[in-house]
Parts: C-alpha cells; sequence; structure tokens
C-alpha cells in the first residue's frame, strides 16, 4: 500500500492557482496528513484560498512557506519562476524536493538550477491537465486523474527524488511519463501551445472584421467559432510567459501550420474537391484515438449540457466561472 | 395557441443525416400530426432512420417523399442541392414550400431557383446548430433549442411562406434572423467555415510531424489541441461542399487570419511580451460575451465530464459515438 503522505510532514505550494489548488484538494483527497502551507504575491487569490481552506496556511512570501518543507511545488506562471526560485532558495531545508508544474520545461530549468542550493533536489515536472479558469476557486481534486504528467529529470536530478515526485502524481491519478526537457517543450509545442497560439489569434480576427458586428459574432458563434473561445479564454500571463520561453519550438510548429495552411487555401482557390475530400477523412481518425486512449470524452459536443438539461428561457448565465 | 401542425398533412425531408433526423424528431416532440416522409440515397442511413423511427416512412427516391408534400426540406450536403433539387422539382404540389439547411445561401439559391416550379416557393434557410457527429442515430428532438436559424429569402420568395417556414423553426425552439444571402455567407466563413478550416489544418500539421509521434500527439492532447479534434471530426462531404461553394468569403476571412497569425509571430520572435499580454487579454471577454448570450455553457471545459464522474480505471470508450 503506497504512503500517500511519503513521509513529507510539510509540503509547501508557491502559487495557489487552478493547478496550485487542484494539488492542495487532491492531496488532501488522497489521504496525506503532513502540513499544506501555500504562499501568493496576490492578496485576492489569498483570500479565496482561506475561505475556501484549500490549505492548512496561506502566506505571502515563498520563503515562508518553503521554511521546513520536505517538498516545495513551484505553481506560477513561467515566467515568475525565477523569482519564486530565488525567494525559496535560502530558506530550503536540507535535501528538500523542488519541482514545478511550468509548461515550459528547458527554460525553467536554466532559471533554476543555478539559483537553488546543492543541497536541495530538483525534479522539474508538468501535469498536462488545467481549464481556461484560473484562481484557486477553479481547483478541484480530480483534476489530474487520467492525465498525463510529464517530469524532466536532468543530469543533476536526483533518481529517487524522481521516484518520489513520480508516486505523488500517481497519487492525484495521473499517469507518468519520463522525456528529455527538449523534447517536452517541443510535443508541448505542437499539442498545447500552437493550439493555443491559433485560438488567440482566430477570436482577434472575428473580433477585427470591421464589415461583421462583433454581435454577429457572438450570436452565430454556435457554428463552431464558440470552440476556439474557451483556450482565447485562458490566463494571458501564463500564456505570455509560455511564447516567450518556448520561442524555438512554437516558431517552428507555427512555421509548418502556415504551410499547411497555405496548401489548403491553394485547394480551395482552385476547387480541388478530392484533395479537400481527403484532407478532411484523415483528421477524423486522430479523434477517435484520442477517445479511445481515455484524453477526450466520446459524448458528442465535448458533453456540452444540452437545451433540454437546462431551463427553456435561458437566464443569464452566471459568470463566476469567467473571472478574470 | 401556435399550431405545431401548420396546417400541414406531409412534410418530406431530403436527406435523413444529423440535421434532418433532428427535425423530424423535433417536429415530433413539438405535437406536429402530419406525415413525415424522408428519403435519404444511403441504404444504411435508411435502415438505421427506419429502426429508430425518425419518420413515419423513408424512401430512396426525393421526389416519392416530396410528392403532395406541404413542405419540403432539403438536409443534404450543398454540392447534393442541385441533384435533389432536380429530383423533387417535377413532383412539387402547387404552393408547396421548399426550404434547406445549407451552410452556404448564395450558391444554393443559384443552384434551386432556376430549377425549381414557379408554382413552389423557396425559403432558403440555414439552422446554426450540429454537433461533429453524422448520421440519424445522432439527431435530438432539441439540437435546434436556444440556437439561431438564419432564412436568407431572395426577391423571389413568398413573404407567407418565409414566416411559416419561420414559425416552423421556432416551434423547434430556435431564433430567427433574416439575413442577406451573401451577408449569411461572410458572417458564417467567419463564426463557422474558418474555424472549422483551421481545425482541420492543425490536426493535420500535427499528424505530420515527423519528429512527434502521433502517439504522443494523442497522449498529451488535453494540453489543448483536443478541443480542435472535436471540429476536426466533422463529416467531410459537407465541408468539402462548403469550401467549394464559399470560396471568396472563406478566402477573405483567412487572408485576414494568416495576416494576423502573422503578426502573433513576429511578436513571438521579438519577444514583445507586453503586445502578447494585451492581445491574449482582449479575447477573454468575447467568451463571456457568448456564454451571457446563452450560446455556450459556462461551466469550464466545456462541462466535459470529470473524471470523478467516470469510472477510476477508464474502459476504452464507446467509439458509436464517432461512425463515419
Amino acid at each position: 500500500m503506497r504512503d500517500p503522505s511519503f513521509g513529507f510532514e510539510r509540503v509547501a505550494i508557491v502559487g495557489i492557482g487552478l493547478i496550485g489548488a487542484s494539488i492542495a484538494l487532491g492531496l488532501r483527497a488522497a489521504g496525506f496528513r503532513g502540513r499544506i502551507i501555500a504562499a501568493d504575491a496576490d492578496p485576492a487569490a489569498r483570500t479565496t484560498a482561506k475561505r475556501l481552506a484549500v490549505t492548512d496556511d496561506i502566506v505571502a512570501d515563498p520563503a515562508v512557506a518553503a521554511r521546513d518543507a520536505d517538498l516545495v511545488i513551484l505553481a506560477v506562471p513561467v515566467g515568475a519562476m525565477e523569482a519564486v526560485g530565488r525567494a525559496v532558495a535560502t530558506a530550503l531545508k536540507d535535501r528538500a524536493i523542488v519541482t514545478d508544474v511550468g509548461s515550459v520545461k528547458a527554460a525553467v530549468i536554466a532559471m533554476l538550477e543555478p539559483i537553488l542550493p546543492a543541497h536541495a533536489r530538483l525534479v522539474p515536472g508538468h501535469p498536462i491537465a488545467g481549464s481556461e479558469q484560473s484562481g484557486p476557486a477553479a481547483g478541484y481534486a480530480s483534476l489530474f486523474r487520467n492525465r498525463w504528467c510529464i517530469l524532466t529529470p536532468t543530469t543533476r536530478s536526483d533518481p529517487e527524488a524522481v521516484d518520489t515526485v513520480s508516486a505523488l502524481w500517481r497519487t492525484l491519478g495521473s499517469d507518468i511519463e519520463i522525456m528529455d526537457p527538449a523534447r517536452h517543450d517541443l510535443v508541448l509545442a505542437i499539442t498545447s501551445h500552437l493550439p493555443h497560439l491559433i485560438a488567440y489569434n482566430i477570436v482577434r480576427t472575428a473580433a477585427d472584421m470591421e464589415s461583421v458586428a462583433e454581435q454577429e459574432v457572438i450570436k452565430f458563434s454556435a457554428g463552431g467559432f464558440r470552440d476556439f473561445t474557451r483556450l482565447a479564454a485562458s490566463d494571458p500571463t501564463m500564456w505570455r510567459d509560455v511564447f516567450l520561453n518556448n520561442k524555438g519550438a512554437v516558431l517552428e510548429t507555427l512555421g509548418r501550420f502556415s504551410e499547411d495552411l497555405a496548401a489548403l487555401q491553394r485547394a480551395i482557390r482552385w476547387g480541388e474537391g478530392d484533395a479537400l475530400f481527403d484532407f478532411f477523412t484523415r483528421t477524423r481518425a486522430i479523434r477517435m484515438s484520442i477517445v479511445q486512449a481515455g484524453q477526450d470524452t466520446a459524448a458528442p459536443d465535448f458533453g456540452r449540457p444540452r437545451p433540454e438539461d437546462e431551463p427553456e428561457e435561458a437566464a443569464p448565465r452566471p459568470l463566476s466561472a469567467l473571472r478574470s
């Protein structure tokens, strides 16, 4: 039987957003018995996390949270990793494990390795889970269940610490993939970073069509556009930092996307129906594989609530879900 | 009190796919008392529709279905509209109303107006509803509820027939928008056609990355990519026909999209963090407006079933949902 506390008496979570809060809730739900202390620079996040009792305590200063912690989890945007790394560095106890959840790995490793003390053990990580929502109130214990968590140990990573962090993510319901940091950054560029970039872009293009009113775009968005608006509602700070810190892989995949799009544009211009049909036929198989792999629902339309499940006269929907 | 039968004794639905079947089921659920006869060229669709008793009868020949019908609904891909229009033309009774559900309007009007007899009354239409699924088994009565249906009458349309078709869609739960055909084609190019094109394209780009295995794309798709695979699993015939028949508006919006994407690419290359942040901040408001307008759910992640709602050890998901 796996010990859901890993012998840890104290875990620190720096950044109590969607991911940090979900880790705290997931650990508690799995039977973790040690103390969980969070730190967050944002007073509003602290107030919300305190109200919801997401962790045992929450402070402003990362060093205060990290002091005496067996494990420190950095769950801040990639651009803030270096600052919080510096903040916790002097507080880390001997053999403390430090892990992170950043969407980019090579850049984060380059930030953290030089500033963490030699007696700490860094295990870079990235859970492939989330939603368009941000903040501690959006967190939930099962966010990581049936999702992959990628760990990207470096030559300096302690194998025992890697095993411990792996076991922790398994406790949260995740499967573990060990990957080279540069490979992670390429794979995530195509599976996550490019999709977000494209989603942000199409929403902007639609908003800027001076010949089509924004109200029309909104009214008729069920034709397909609304799908993109979900990703394009994601946290702007997080995504700015991703693109600034995974530039090479993003530009490489974006170049390929544009090249393929130019070919598709040409097929439309020249009325090449057979080419379009073949193109549109291939892509269906990929969705079937994703559903079979348990990475998406088989329900049509993502399982969106159907009108029969909702009141006939739709009341304005709650917007709490879309806090900024 | 509105008569849910409109005095109609017989309605013909040509094409019993997702849309045609949903119209039949929706009419019946609303209390329509006349006969509903479908026609479909595909024996498999006829067998399924018969087994599910979607309509009172189903035949192969559109003319047989259309004979004596008060209303004929053409629910086939845009590229098949001309052929079914010709097939029903000689069977249409005096003052029969003909409407369609095609995703493109100017091209469909150009196909149908010359071939329908002067004694029939054409009301071109387009319900903004659907899913990535195809075929009669995917249909359901509430598909059109809280969705817009756009009607694009021409100078030759009979106002009384437009009113009747409007009332019929309202009976199915839709709101009606009357629009010029060319304007419809532009508005739908940005809200529906371009999103599908982009989704198809990114799925292809990912599948073609020789440096990233398809299995990796599938495993880590929850990072964002999976969202696009839903639209890219849509019916290839339908979408080929849309792009062949709305070429001008699609190429116009695609040109704008590529232009905006080039600007974004440049901002990434030059590390313009403030520009990226501003860009990513603007788009969130559009999703809020869509949710407020009742055109998408406020639930995070489209209300996808959460792992706690599903068995811990995920069994292979049913693929019946993804029939081709």
